[in-house]
């Protein structure tokens, strides 16, 4: 049966003038946490939030994770813990969000101040942080200070996990998670992270699978130092022609991946799944705008999603040691290095596919006989994620989107990875769901990054509607 | 016949220790001509120069070549010219040198002081400039010298060219040289520079060719803005996918040129050509040495030198746009720009390989099916240069060798561009030949540059030699 949800609904339009003064005040802390100089700044905004909560009748608690690795005159900021509600009977939702910002300055670009909220006449409001993430991390505060407020229970126990360090590698945290999964996180049944975007701009989306990323670099030398292409050029080995050899064997100009059983390993796609994308809602012209260009691939909006979303694609970065800068140089550069990655989704398992990566680059630079040396290596992996969207925590959130948009969401993946998300789901063991509250168009980490006024206040009371839809799931069978 | 050389080689043994003193006074002033703080002393260099010319007797003019270009604050060094002899019966010998010197700091690793000439117990003189340029220049002051202190006259009418930015692109020379073919220059029967290197370090050589240079860049163009790898990668085509396909099919791994027609501009090597570089003191060894690995292509060292000297090569040398840093960084670039280049060699005509190049970059795009945009263009090119050294000029110097140091030179071509030398063939219509002073070994633009004592000294005496066989050779018969 549907919760009763207006006199939630009303208490958020009537604080929604207190909500933004809430967002203005943590937009006013510039929590950069890529800059040694605003580390005070990531603190100041962890005790924000630790006391904002604490006001709000929550159990928290600032952990520290210790000295960061490589700046050890550098603290970690704190991760903030919290605690709403202790009922057995109720069900247990973690949320997951972060309080530290990208960098930003006037002079980039921004045709506001950084770090002033600023609410333009179509209710954008302009600032570092108010999409990403600091406007969802306040929308679940939001919720308890409006049920506080209208006199209704927050129909579940509600369990935070802030982080202050997520635009910089969320250091420490995957060890914190791991180590609270049986600790204060022990009772979660479900996650659920609200730190990603609508696919466009009118419609909620929830995603529930992310590619993983296995970065590789491959380096070729030959000479001791640098030549003289006038003095050497056609008497040595050059290995720049090596290795450009080499990267333009791995992926064709349809994007392609050329590295033989790469293919293999992926996951079929099924009559079923396919039917998923012919509803969502994206066209070409979503495609061509984002680009800035009519560059893409594929001829249809369902193959170019599969394309981002569920197939793998291997994307050649660059090339370092060569010469770089604009004008004219006539080196022959002694050694270069190639960067490029391959996004992975199941059933790709890394080591499978680094195996596929190296015999295949091993195999191609044998055939061009040079006396060059090559080698290639993996510089970083992280998995890909798929969650199951019939869960009853995907349920829940539907069925909240529906109540506060009136639309079905778009059941989405991504082609980029939030590592932190499968981390939850391994260390807790948990169905965990993408919830988004920001738009396409918010420019997270740019220049003008903006949250939409709508997704704000409708965002808090998705939020709110989700926990209660989750309060009204069944159990599942099994 | 054979000239009488002993006076004049005597003197030059006897003021050997004044000479050296002139290189050590030349080395002191620090006429760094990319560097604008330096500017007051190279002018410093042109008024040092100047004075002594003048003091032997010599007709001096420091000619201005107005503001630099780009740099307008700063005026360019002069030319020194000079005429020593007037003697409508004797030949007229231009020659040419550079004054000006490459950067140089101490804690750039130089073991001495780069600006205090060094001399060290085998008798190497370490001094910035020492071997480029200011050791060969001043031999010709030298040579002047021995002759007036030996009572010996000069055989020929000398006419010199001493630039101030030959380190920083001989800005201005070109037109000075045009003009003043005409003018001061105007009575040069032959040309003489000396501003190379003998092919190794024992035995010396006279340089008549040197290959041209083609440089291109090739962009690569689709998105608007860069692209993040995740969100994007396998739905758009990517332009370093394109740039690194069309790269590939250039030059293949064991230095093939693959663009068709090319080679078809190549004069064949004739049998007699053949014959000359097997007498050329060079050994694999020496190749590799050089290269610091054994990372050759070709097996002998006939094809080794011909792949240097009298084939083109192609080299890739960087791209423009794509993520050059250590580390890794998803980025997929929205334009990328390869450089490469192509030595040129007779007979190429830069304009026919211009279409060939174009013609084949866009037909290898074209096939790629890819929605990017591309285009290709020529940076600069500068002429491939080949003079005959069966002139009088060439046996003259021939002689001089043998006569100094009882060995026939090495004939050799260079594969880099010294483009001054076709100016003055095309501007004085007459033969240029270069005559180098120092060896393999000198380390011109890097750290611990310096000249042999030996190469100085009897360098001198080349230099005096050369003008007597000059003297010496029958008028040409047609």
């Amino acid at each position: 049966m549907a919760p009763v949800l207006e006199p939630f609904f009303k208490q958020v339009d009537s604080l929604s003038e207190s909500f933004i003064d809430r967002l203005r005040k943590a937009v006013a802390i510039p929590s950069i946490s890529a800059q040694d100089e605003n580390r005070k700044d990531v603190f100041r905004m962890a005790q924000f939030l630790a006391s904002e909560l604490e006001a709000l009748g929550a159990e928290v608690h600032q952990r520290p994770l210790g000295k960061q690795p490589g700046k050890e005159h550098l603290d970690l900021p704190p991760v903030v813990i919290a605690r709403y509600g202790n009922d057995k009977n109720k069900r247990t939702i973690l949320v997951y969000g972060h309080y530290d910002v990208q960098p930003a300055l006037k002079e980039d670009g921004w045709a506001t101040e950084p770090f002033e909220l600023s609410i333009d006449s179509q209710g954008r409001m302009f600032g570092r942080g108010s999409t990403d993430d600091k406007g969802p991390v306040l929308g679940w505060l939001n919720v308890i200070q409006a049920h506080r407020e209208a006199g209704v229970e927050l129909p579940v126990n509600l369990l935070c996990c802030f982080e202050g360090m997520e635009e910089y590698g969320s250091e420490g945290l995957e060890e914190f998670i791991h180590s609270e999964s049986k600790g204060f996180f022990k009772d979660a049944d479900a996650v659920c992270i609200s730190d990603n975007y609508w696919l466009g701009t009118e419609k909620p989306c929830l995603t529930y699978g992310l590619r993983g990323c296995n970065y590789y670099s491959i380096s070729v030398s030959g000479p001791a130092q640098d030549l003289h292409s006038g003095v050497f050029g056609g008497s040595a080995h050059e290995p720049m022609t090596d290795l450009v050899n080499v990267l333009s064997k791995l992926v064709d100009a349809q994007g392609n991946i050329l590295i033989p059983g790469i293919m293999d390993l992926v996951e079929p796609v099924t009559e079923e799944e396919k039917s998923l994308y012919t509803n969502i809602s994206y066209t070409m012209d979503n495609l061509h705008e984002s680009l800035g260009s009519e560059t893409g691939i594929h001829p249809t909006k369902e193959r170019t999603l599969m394309a981002r979303w569920r197939f793998p694609s291997l994307s050649i970065h660059g090339i370092e040691g060569a010469y770089s800068a604009p004008g004219a140089k006539t080196v022959i550069p002694a050694k270069v290095i190639g960067k490029f990655s391959i996004r992975t989704v199941p059933n790709m398992e890394s080591e499978d596919v680094n195996k596929l990566v190296f015999d295949h680059i091993k195999a191609e630079f044998a055939k061009l006989n040079s006396k060059n040396k090559l080698d290639v290596w993996l510089q970083h992996d992280g998995k890909w994620w798929v969650a199951s969207p019939k869960h009853w925590n995907f349920s829940a959130a539907s069925k909240a989107v529906k109540q506060v948009f009136g639309v079905e969401p778009d059941m989405t993946r991504e082609g980029g990875s939030i590592p932190i998300t499968l981390t939850f789901e391994q260390a807790t063991g948990k169905n965990v769901l993408l919830l988004p509250m920001g738009s396409s168009t918010d420019a997270a980490h740019s220049i003008n990054e903006k949250l939409d006024k709508r997704n704000y206040i409708e965002g808090i009371k998705l939020l709110g509607a989700y926990l209660h839809y989750v309060a009204e799931e069944p159990l599942p069978s099994s």
